[in-house]
């Protein structure tokens, strides 16, 4: 292993940028390679076994480029992939569930923890299951949340289409207070003004995202992997299946960087 | 390996209690043992060999109790001994101060971060190698605050004369201001509201060991290693080589656990 090689991240399509952010901050000396599946998302309403399929071949591509760990930035698949890819591999493989779920432990008090998410991450209760198991006393409250990827995704996510919709999907936790809420879909950061309003201040969102990053951090240290000879500036590779122009559009904002310039690739049946 | 088996804490004296406190939280099925070298406390001042043989000595204590994973809940002895009693366990060991690195670069907004710990732990630079190995941005202010450790372990943490030493202690602060301040040892955080108070509400205090419980849990689960069987209440053991009494005093009220009674264990020379 060389130091030097990449952490590879995966996701449906722009949300796992909001883990890339994290990482910027947080791991300043690390390169990094991102593959967005834009073409095919969203992943949340897909069966589990299109979902594993997809994974699959988002880890090949990055395989292929010699990455020193991957981290699958996607609930939906760290939900129904994780445990698989993480068993097959020789690399060290993390996903964003179990992180999101420690730090809402962490940070709750009353118990009372929400969980919004895309359809597939809910539907496999991914989430409550890891948060009983820690936590049992833990009361959680899931929901889903369709129409919020598409929002981000389509970069509409500062209109007034987009809070409306905020407002009507968290509508359920009204009668059913959380002080506690854990945004279970990377692509939720990037709605967060949004929802903490919506939900109020005193309500702390758990962005899964940002606290994997800490584990990545953990794993990297426990491991001996973490790049400390780094003499030159970090690299950052992006790829797409989908519009480079979109991809870039909303990296640039996201990330605060104005030089990202991502590389279209196909998956799949598309590639042949 | 049984998942029964229960995660080893080591510290100086009462000051890994603010650890186990986490872990009471964090890790509700995990079966605890501690043991504090009360008897020998303060570390802080003592030269890094002596601090190594003692903290070896603690180790070999915990894993005649079987554990499955072991918490170095002390700067002092993870600043000199982490290193060697990792390399040489077969369980996985972990420390507070890297925990503890990370989480001050994730909340820092000006990159100014204070340490403070014992003279052992700011003499050994550990943070600042850390810190600046991980941020290379980042400014480093560490300071040694040497009388905070007895007045801690005296149980004299409430009085005015604690107050008077910490608001004397930090002055140093006031002409070099950072944004996050780590509270580079582990009693610190019984001394948390009145550090709070002379450093002002908006300098974020990191709590290494509330740091690390999570890092402990990240690699549980990465290890396939957390307890997911727990039937009935988890058990807590506690050693001390120093008064019982005074232990359980602090214990009592630190972890709000009543039924706390600690055994009185010697070590080294002593128990010949």
């Amino acid at each position: 292993m060389d130091k030097n090689q990449p952490i590879g991240f995966i996701d449906s399509g722009v949300g796992g940028l909001t883990v890339v952010k994290e990482a910027l901050k947080q791991l300043p000396n690390e390169n990094i390679i991102y593959l967005g599946d834009t073409a095919r998302c969203p992943y949340g309403p897909r069966p589990a076994e299109q979902v594993i399929a997809f994974t699959w071949e988002m880890t090949r591509f990055l395989l292929n480029k010699n990455i020193k760990m991957l981290v699958i930035a996607c609930n939906t698949a760290t939900a129904v992939a994780l445990e698989e890819i993480k068993k097959t591999l020789s690399i060290p493989v993390i996903g964003v569930i179990l992180p999101g779920s420690r730090a809402a432990i962490k940070a709750t008090h009353t118990n009372q923890i929400g969980v919004i998410g895309t359809e597939g991450t809910i539907k496999s209760a991914s989430y409550e299951r890891v948060l009983q198991e820690k936590s049992p006393k833990a009361k959680i409250l899931s929901l889903a949340c369709p129409k919020f990827v598409p929002i981000v995704e389509s970069n509409q996510f500062q209109t007034s289409v987009a809070k409306k919709i905020v407002a009507e999907s968290l509508r359920y936790f009204e009668k059913q207070p959380v002080d506690t809420l854990i945004l279970g879909c990377t692509h939720y950061p990037i709605l967060r003004p949004l929802i903490q309003n919506v939900m109020g201040s005193k309500v702390k969102l758990i962005d899964s995202g940002a606290e994997t990053v800490g584990e990545v951090s953990t794993l990297l240290d426990y491991f001996q992997m973490a790049n400390t000879t780094l003499t030159t500036e970090r690299s950052m590779t992006f790829y797409t299946t989908g519009s480079t122009k979109m991809f870039d559009q909303i990296a640039k904002e996201w990330l605060k960087e104005n030089t990202i310039s991502s590389k279209h690739i196909a998956l799949g049946e598309e590639k042949s």
